[in-house]
């Protein structure tokens, strides 16, 4: 337990606090040396509450404090080019959370960044660090199921988002916004996309529409390797959080995938009932915790990123992809999409 | 327990037998009055086996006896129309088993003999008449998940069938030959399909390419009501029979599935383990039972069929609209597809 | 398909219906010759029904009929010593419902009868002829858990019987009338039983008390290899019909349970419900029949009985030792029961 | 977040470091003041790890710390009555890890001194702050399942601890050491126990009947109310770590319980596997975390004890009785065991 990480939050919102607390309480070999969010308010208040050293409205203060050795990119998506490639100059190491960026110019322009000045740069994908995930990566890359032919990925949240949150010009809409977990997962099992096809609709709830959203998609790819996948989107299990995967091989098949929250049947005359994960935070608490604890380890003993910059290139572009493929009914070859084709951006 | 309905089984195969050892022992009000297959041994030695009356080489012998009240026509699929149209004119009621044909225009022409004699005609489909499915059924139906906006229906065989029967020509290929069950359920639980989205590979077994054929398959809808569709369709599930549908409405889902054979669970220093069901007639052998008693009640008892012709016809046109998208790579819509077009049939 | 055996049924009542139907209908090598009830109406009426030859106010008459071949005796437990003695006087391959009877001394008495004639006999006990408990037994052999150490048994109603079914001089009470089938399953999975342990009480239904038995017992059991035991009864499941067992080795355990009726799964606000297995028919109907065609098998084919007399004699001694110690409050030695003592009865 | 307790650890061995970790960063309204082991270097090198401000060879140094403001006692069984009472005397508050004792006359002095001193104590039973069995009394106290009639409950260890772990004279045997959580969460349920029968054997290792020990045991009891109780313990489960309760009412049943350690399946054609819980750490790390963080709560806000010393010498007289009953093969009322009484130790 010799020496410790001084790492920086910048984005003190919602999922900035849940990595604060865990740099601040429950990663033994670092620190949480300093927050910064562009509400003065919201970072005093985050730092008084755990005991952080130093607190900015703005991340270049957070850059400049000697203090920090490396920094947490958790801000708003459309903030992210700026507070990276700012973090990236001054050869911060630099955590991002998903999505890099909802548009393929953007983040191709922090790629060649991370390239230019070859600092350490991790990309956020939670899904990846999931006990569950790994243990069927492991099954599969032991050979327990023979050659993997095709991949089935869901994702239900149960309840939609604010209609703010989900307005496309800033989520990029639903497809790169939830899907992209999908598209991130799917090519960790599988490699590479080749080509995608989807279909979605305003099915749920009718405010969809309005803003230029869906609710629902089914998405069809083929990957490099000639194997098959799907992916289905909804906003609305109700009943909670349905996250699952199965990978099918020549010689049998893995299965992720988990509803039960606490370990209680429930017997009576109307049959017999679980309870269920209520929402991502529950069902992904310890694979936060793993991420930035293993983003903390990469930097401390100098290994490799566990995701890349470009595994994040990589499903943003499978993401805007399936999105083109959704408004124009046709299958899109995810090789069309750069930042400089005209269907680099979902604003419509 | 009064009146029993004598019935005349034509095709004496796997199937067929499946059907007529049901009729001549397990369903009370039906009695196997004849059994008739082109291998006249075959039909013989069943006879002889189950006791029954009267056995013929010819289906025309079989539909002159004057014991036989309704037919049940489970020969192979290419003799469908021939069978069917000489029952219908005859004006014997029919039970014909899926697919009514591989051709369009050929299952036109029999919805047409249809409607001309008014003749009684039902469409099998056991996947109907499973207790897993008809619950479901009876949950949505009572508003137990709101309004349904995506329906999930998977297929998976433990092994292919012999090279001989995936012919594409006789078989009409994996979309149409398994997947036909699932556009049947789907259109069941959802309504009808307007479009298909289809894409394939002959994954698993590299003699499925050389014979024109696909191993896997997943297939994305819309219906007409807006809801979304998917189908995953596999020829090597290894681990036994895997079926399941998943219903998601606005309020809630419903799941029909069921892995596992015996109630045994196995404990040891390598986990849990169960075992699975092993193929199709451990799944649906009350399904198989029930559609036949179905039929027998339906006949006796001047009942309108379970399944209609136009039922069978519909499906087969999503089968093909599937099998076209799949090998021209673009959505397609189902209107398209009729006896008339260049793409009714999927013959290469 | 050559023989069929001519089996005549004694005992028209619930499960003597059953049992006669799955004869006459189900049981391709054996037919139903004669069926006879105390109540001549429902002897004809099911006679009528099922097409049997032949009908008889009397259990005599129907040993008198010449073509009656071999006997199921599924007549009111007061009534097998009886019935059952004159079938083996006569010859007739006797197969008896359980339980042989509630008292010991008529139990050893069928027993001498049994080797004196040296007619065949066969035990029912359908438990043995389930899918699980049979799946389970031969992982047992096979070694999957190493030498079995402990087994578990519950047995659990929805609701309980009639108050006149259940008066302990007709029934023996609830650990001899419900606990039979869990004696002999786990002397089945574990050998003979040493010394037994019960507590019980009339919690769940007053009048319980009223008619001097009661509704739940907790049974603790060692066997002769030293291996424990431990069974759970209950007349109230209320939810369903819940059987299970689990036998715990030095390297692992076997668990035969099965909650699940259909295999459908509805998640909503309320969480994910499935139903369950509503009652004893719907658990074990296909050990029923299994059951019966394996009598039927052994007579036709001079092979010895699944289950013997003597087995159905050390159930029930098993059952009378478990009553006594409810009653005394003490552990009960198995061999301290027989004929002789007075504790051969449970009548108070 | 303003006030933080400062606690002192007595006993760093196995659970004393897995509490102090959690004291030291991952409870935010605690602070970890000191910790103290009669092995020095244990202190000082755990003191070191996690920057604890103090250690101590002795836990009257620790008590005499002005820093420390309450102590828990996780040191070996047989020192627990000195240490708490001397806490106690102290009017320090007191967290006990279960056992208090493995002697009834002891665990009635400690008792005796809460009462005397007014010192608050909390005994440690970490199964009453499992998600799972905190949601079964949730649902209980709702009245889900009616009035509770019969409860079960069952511990199994993967491996049996050492031998010399074992050795009756220290750990008390199978009986009070494994199954003192089964006793006192079935108290939780279902009320005081009036009395209990246990049968048990060193079935699955040689070496348990060398040292007086046994590895199995099947335990029955009646509660004040009349109700059931059936527990099983087992040293061998061999596949992981199995806890599991049903309680069972006049209108259903609440199932606590939950192998799977990871959400994932594997098919192959070798069926359907799962892992397990590997052990107790895994299963129950939340509800120590939760276990302490109670106990920090209570002391802060001036809170009445979660669970009572009381509650722990309760728990340890069923234990006892139990103990008693497998010795003399009786059944034995618990209001026998007391500290005056022969029988209020399990020394053999």
């Amino acid at each position: 337990m010799a020496t410790r990480l001084n790492v920086g939050v910048v984005g003190a919102g919602r999922m900035g606090r849940i990595y604060a607390a865990d740099l601040a309480q429950r990663i033994p070999n670092a620190r949480l040396a300093a927050v910064a969010d562009k509400q003065a308010a919201v970072a005093e208040s985050f730092a008084r509450d755990y005991g952080v050293p130093k607190w900015y409205a703005s991340h270049l203060d957070l850059l400049d404090d000697p203090r920090v050795e490396a920094v947490a990119v958790i801000s708003p998506t459309s903030t992210h080019r700026e507070v990276v490639i700012a973090a990236l100059n001054k050869g911060q190491p630099v955590f991002c959370e998903k999505p890099l960026s909802i548009s393929i110019a953007e983040a191709e322009e922090m790629l060649a960044a991370v390239e230019r000045t070859g600092t350490f740069f991790q990309m956020g994908f939670q899904r990846r660090f999931d006990a569950g995930y790994q243990a069927a990566k492991k099954k599969i890359d032991a050979g327990a199921i023979g050659t993997p032919v095709l991949i089935k990925s869901t994702s239900r949240d149960p309840l939609p988002p604010t209609r703010e949150y989900c307005d496309p010009k800033s989520s990029g809409g639903l497809i790169i916004d939830m899907g992209i977990h999908d598209f991130d997962i799917t090519r960790m099992f599988m490699g590479d996309v080749k080509s995608v096809h989807a279909m979605g609709g305003a099915l749920a709830y009718p405010w969809m529409k309005e803003i230029g959203d869906i609710d629902n998609a089914v998405i069809n790819m083929v990957f490099g390797s000639g194997a098959l996948g799907c992916i289905q989107l909804s906003r609305h299990a109700i009943f909670g959080y349905d996250i699952r995967a199965e990978v099918w091989g020549t010689k049998g098949s893995v299965q992720v995938g988990y509803l039960r929250e606490t370990p209680v049947l429930v017997m009576t005359e109307d049959g017999v009932t679980h309870d269920v994960v209520p929402n991502f935070m529950q069902r992904f608490e310890k694979a936060y915790l793993a991420q930035m604890s293993n983003f903390v380890e990469n930097v401390l003993h100098g290994r490799p990123p566990a995701i890349t910059c470009a595994d994040g290139v990589a499903a943003l572009r499978v993401s805007v992809a399936a999105t083109v493929s959704a408004r124009e009914n046709r299958t899109v070859e995810v090789r069309e999409i750069s930042g400089a084709s005209a269907q680099a951006t979902v604003k419509n």
